[in-house]
């Protein structure tokens, strides 16, 4: 596999190509937690997920031609609402291709950013896009695997390095690997002796299995839905961002559902902020052992969660 | 009344006394919201509340002799906790005097802060903080009116200003009006076109009253206890706050329990950030008639929600 190359210097780029579109989130300390924990809040950036920092990259890198004509996503979850945030931003149109089975609120918060809806069978989804591509000429942006979204990803990690020094860990949910291997890229620029750590649930370790095995591993969604932490249902890395955790990343470690619903529970109670189950999994991961990570950033990576959900964690 | 003095200069010199002590919190837009309203979330203070803004900056001003004795506080809320977090930032013993029938949570959650509880009969708090500070000749710092305090509650106000340029109004609730005479000199000093308007449950309407007729006006706590927002139950403003607010706020409007309750969910799924009833009347208000303010600022003053109350806004 070759690796394609994403540098500081794209991570650097995209920092001052998004400024003034993403909100710098805080780096807040947590000093309920044990040990020297901080939290790295993109809950707040205001569609609710770091997803938005790959999202305007990719937009702004567009060609004027292609922007014109649009674009095109199948995500119903925050990479979609990430796009269609960042469509609106730089006044292009975006569709959103959505299960018809979706749920009311999730169509409604896509049609409030501006951004049409078209509502297909669950398994038209993906074929919907692909036609409406190839009729309109639109743009697709994939939701991780794509230079563009890294690079904008890894845009949190430089701000992480300035609020903050002499960082023993860094820890980040992983789904499909657009997150950790942009941070992975200024970490180990910026601050090489700073450990980026990968939390996955341990019903989705694919990642995990990936990295010790040393080749792309995907796990079959009939396992990856087993999870809370939808975020992370991807069923394997991808072919930029497996390569670029492998030389970035030192480990990734799991974590039980239980420890996500309450790292979610803490989270709301101890940090008073709302966090989704994927957004969590760094905290829980922290929690389990607090002793073995030193001084840490646990990235909260989104705070879209499921009203259900939340009470449940609540209640646990 | 004499106005006692509290200039920008003391907020500004408080601002760099503190600096390091507290968060610089964010300043966050609320795209949600209709018109043109964003955050200061004063919720994410490490303590939960803009109280250890004022605690920190009295503590640090506090005579050397009189800081190895030690600080005292009846209060079992949030001043309670800013003053035991602020003395133990800075090394010194603090005793926080507490009605037995506290919930255990709060109770250990103020001695997970290092501070002694002394747990009286809720009658004899003040007498035994009294009774105390004779004894130890320890400090006592009230919680709101002191221009120790209001000058550091004041702070926050310059970094909104800081943020955020051209704003119209700035909502911040009120209890004792230490917060809102802090912000009222800052914004008036820096930005003297925007406006500052208070907010009070209308069933603690005092300050209302009190800026309305003119004169200190107190309402009995068999009334103020009404208010599910457990910050605002203060009787009255204070003999330094009532003046500076004269002088600064240009208006003090009134919610009800239900738009309270109604912005503690509405912040919690909107803007993901978790405020406690007195924390979101700022919200509340502006809610309540968003056209009205302009680009407005809602303070989110604090945010340590009772889990009953946070399940019961979740339900509502």
């Amino acid at each position: 596999m070759t690796v394609t190359e994403v540098t500081i210097s794209d991570v650097r780029a995209a920092a001052e190509r998004i400024a003034g579109y993403v909100v710098r989130t805080p780096l807040l300390p947590a000093p309920w937690a044990p040990g020297d924990l901080w939290l790295k809040a993109e809950s707040l950036q205001p569609m609710g997920a770091f997803k938005l920092r790959g999202a305007t990259n990719a937009v702004h890198l567009l060609d004027p031609s292609v922007r014109s004509r649009g674009l095109l996503s199948h995500s119903s979850g925050n990479h979609g609402q990430a796009i269609a945030w960042a469509a609106r931003e730089v006044g292009i149109p975006a569709t959103i291709v959505m299960p018809a089975a979706a749920a009311t609120i999730k169509v409604e918060a896509v049609r409030a950013l501006g951004a049409d809806v078209v509502l297909v069978p669950n398994d038209e989804r993906e074929s919907t896009v692909d036609a409406l591509r190839l009729e309109r000429g639109a743009a697709v942006i994939h939701p991780f695997d794509d230079v563009r979204v890294i690079s904008g990803q890894g845009t949190l990690a430089l701000e992480i390095l300035d609020d903050l020094s002499e960082i023993d860990t860094v820890l980040v949910p992983v789904g499909g690997g657009g997150l950790i291997s942009g941070v992975g890229v200024a970490v180990k620029a910026v601050s090489p002796s700073t450990r980026v750590i990968g939390v996955e649930p341990e019903l989705a370790a694919d990642a995990r299995e990936s990295l010790s095995s040393g080749r792309l591993i995907s796990w079959d969604p009939s396992l990856t839905y087993r999870t809370i932490a939808d975020g992370t249902r991807a069923p394997q890395l991808g072919k930029i961002t497996f390569p670029l955790i492998q030389e970035t990343v030192d480990e990734i470690v799991t974590v039980t559902e239980e420890e996500i619903l309450a790292a979610v529970a803490t989270t709301i109670r101890r940090a008073r902020l709302v966090a989704e189950p994927s957004g969590v999994l760094s905290v829980a991961a922290y929690l389990a052992d607090p002793g073995r990570f030193g001084r840490s950033v646990a990235v909260l990576s989104g705070g879209n969660i499921d009203s259900g959900v939340l009470k449940h964690a609540l209640t646990v």
